[in-house]
Parts: structure tokens; C-alpha cells; sequence
């Protein structure tokens, strides 16, 4: 029973690393880089989007995952950046990720012709993200000082898997019985080659290094940006 | 293809409605009240239960949720309160919640006749322990504050299965952007009949509450408690 379970999985799985290959074609016809951008839910994800964009020279894009609504797809709506919603609450309950077919799903309402980087914000959720590749050239995630130092051990599939770890709400770490060090050190012990940035979406601080790592994945010539 | 799936889905959920009751049936020939707790990762699900363990007259087990590791049921062994550990990750990258067959293939390690009241801690995830009945009497979920005011519009299912909200981190509200009652607004307009404690596990504010409606949950005889 189990077992018949875990090859079904794998075969959705194999299905979706397909149609993951067919959507980065498609995002490489158009010279668009795509982050696909995961936290837990209240990580400061689209707080962090919103203080970041736009971004100097380099046009940019975002699809807003959610199970429903459209919270975060408005708020980044008053930064002048082109937002897509897409909710995942067809079917039953909602899915708690987006998959590969879904972002297919969505590439008609892209505006690929015109920006250089989709950022793709995830659901909020630490497990599933992980397992789905949907297209993206690479992952980043944030991961909330107030979540504790655990996490990095807990969800490991989701750190493993992440270019980019951004620590976040920095500015609450006098107030918190969180040890940062043991943090990171916990994320060394799973991804010691991930790159990291220590940062506040409420002070700015860390946001500068924040913008140059996503200048930098666009690719975009410095002279275009000039 | 899509109508496809969501079938399987559904058929998945009655076969996990199926073993609740089986789980159910079992846990209530022990005369065991079962809660099935439930949150975003690092909302403070096990610093809570490390706070107001162990109760007094009444006894508590603890079967713990997790995609690997044990380091949450390792925290509450620390308090004398007898804890199971229950992983997840078996077959592919893990899965992100509890579901009533997993809880099921615990029962034989719970020491159901030895206890009154069993708190299944679920798996850090707003989305899909909402969809997985395990066989509890009653649902409770912790939110932290940190997490922002929209959370319950973002998530609805979670917040509309449960019966108790417990909003935690509350001695941060001075250090966020975010309005307390703008949280409370929006969880009353998906789940107005849930009863809500606010609470924190750092400073204790809010815990006594919370001990009694546990202790509530117990159904144990006041006599049995002096």
C-alpha cells in the first residue's frame, strides 16, 4: 500500500520535472531568468519584494503563488511591477505548493516579452515548495529570525535545495531567545555552499546586497543598466 | 488530466476519513481526548507545550509530527511528559502533514491507557494538516504574531477548522508593523466561533488560559484532579 503511494508520487514527480524542462525553455526564448522564491507563510517574502522593486535596469516580473486571494499580488501592484496572481484553491482544499503545470498554466498571462526576471513567490510552506521544480534557474528562500534556529535541520529538503538564504526581520533579534550563530550554523550543516544575506525588511538593512544578488541573476549587461 | 487528479484526491480523503474514525474509536475505548495542533513552522507550537507541560490531574502524552529529526519531542522529554515521535519523511522528500494512517501506525507505540488527553503536534504547514482529519475531538492552531494580520485570509481552511486560535509572540507587538486587531478582524471573518487566547510563550502572559482550556479538553472529573 505504501509502497504503491511513494510510485505515484514519483511518477507526478517525473511528470513535473517535464513540464519544469518545457517552461524553462519557454523563459529562455524570451532571455528571462526566473528565481523561484520560498518561505514559511509570514516570512516577509512579499515585504521584502516590495521594499526591493523595482530594481535599477533590470525589468522585472513577479507571479504570486497563493492558495487564494490576491493580498500579496495588490501590495506589489502599487510598486509599478507587473504582478500575475495564481491561486491554487481549484480542487479541493488548495494545493500547499506550486507545481511545474500550474506556472505552465500561467505563461499566457506573462508578460515575458517585456521583462528580464520573474520572480515566481511560492506558497508559504517549508516542505512541498522543495520537491516541485517549476522552471526557475534557481531557488531562493527566506527564512524568518523569529522561526528559530531549528529550522535549517527540520526542513532540510528546503535549505538543500535553495542558491540563496535570506535571513529576515533582523531587527527583532534583541528581543527573540534566538541564537543567530547556532542558525547558521544549522544551515551550514545542511548547506554550507548556500549564500546567505542578513537582512531587515523593516530598517533596510541587508536590502542593498539583497537588489545586487538579484541584478546580478538577471544577467542583464551592465551597460543596459547604465 | 486535472479532473483526473482532484478525483484522486478526493478518493485519498475519504479513505483518511475512514481511519479517523478507526483512530477515533480506539482513542476513545482508552477514554483518551485527542487535539490536534497545528501552525506554520516556528509559530511556537513546542515552546508552548514545553510552558504549560506538565498539567496538573491531568495526564498528558505527546505525539509528535515532524518531516525528520526529533528534536522538538527531544525539548518536551524534558518535561516528564511522555512523547512519541512520528516522521514523515519515509518515501520521497517527506510528507508535509499528518494523515490518519500515519497517526494510526503510532497507536501501538502511545500509551493510550496511561494518559487522558493526547496533543498531536502536526507538521509545521498552513495548508494541508487542515485537509487531514486524524481522528482528534478538537483542533487548536497556533499563529504567531510575527506572521502578519492576513494570515487567516491567506489560509482560511486552517483557521476555519480550528476550534481554538492561539496568537502567540505577543511581547513582539510593540517591535512590528502589525496591527493586532486588523488579525483579529480578519480571523473573525473567516471563523468567528473560534475562541482565541493571546498569549506568550517567552514572557507567560496568556498561559494560564491556555492551561485550563486544556485541561478542559481532558474531560477529566474534577475529583480526579485535586
Amino acid at each position: 500500500m505504501h509502497r504503491t503511494k511513494v510510485r505515484v508520487v514519483e511518477d507526478a514527480l517525473d511528470a513535473n520535472n517535464t513540464i519544469a524542462h518545457a517552461n524553462r525553455d519557454d523563459f529562455d526564448r524570451f532571455g528571462v531568468r526566473v528565481i523561484n522564491l520560498m518561505s514559511a507563510p509570514g516570512a516577509g517574502k512579499t515585504s521584502l519584494l516590495e521594499q526591493v522593486l523595482p530594481l535599477d535596469g533590470v525589468r522585472v516580473g513577479v507571479l504570486e503563488g497563493d492558495v487564494q486571494g490576491s493580498y500579496d499580488a495588490d501590495r506589489l501592484a502599487f510598486r509599478h511591477v507587473p504582478v500575475t496572481q495564481l491561486n491554487t484553491d481549484s480542487g479541493f482544499g488548495g494545493e500547499c505548493h506550486l507545481d511545474a503545470n500550474m506556472v505552465r498554466s500561467a505563461l499566457p498571462e506573462l508578460p515575458l516579452a517585456d521583462i528580464d526576471l520573474l520572480v515566481i513567490e511560492n506558497v508559504g510552506n517549508l516542505v512541498c515548495p522543495a520537491e516541485f521544480r517549476v522552471g526557475e534557474d534557481v531557488r531562493a528562500m527566506v527564512c524568518s529570525i523569529t522561526e528559530g534556529e531549528d529550522k535549517p535541520l527540520k526542513y532540510p529538503l528546503m535549505f538543500r535545495s535553495c542558491e540563496l538564504v535570506v535571513i529576515n526581520k533582523l531587527d527583532l533579534l534583541p528581543h527573540l531567545d534566538v541564537d543567530l550563530d547556532r542558525l547558521i550554523y544549522n544551515l551550514d550543516a545542511v548547506n554550507p555552499a548556500a549564500k546567505r544575506l542578513l537582512v531587515s525588511a523593516r530598517t533596510g538593512e541587508g536590502l542593498d546586497e539583497l537588489r545586487d544578488w538579484l541584478v546580478q541573476q538577471a544577467g542583464v549587461p551592465v551597460a543596459a543598466q547604465a
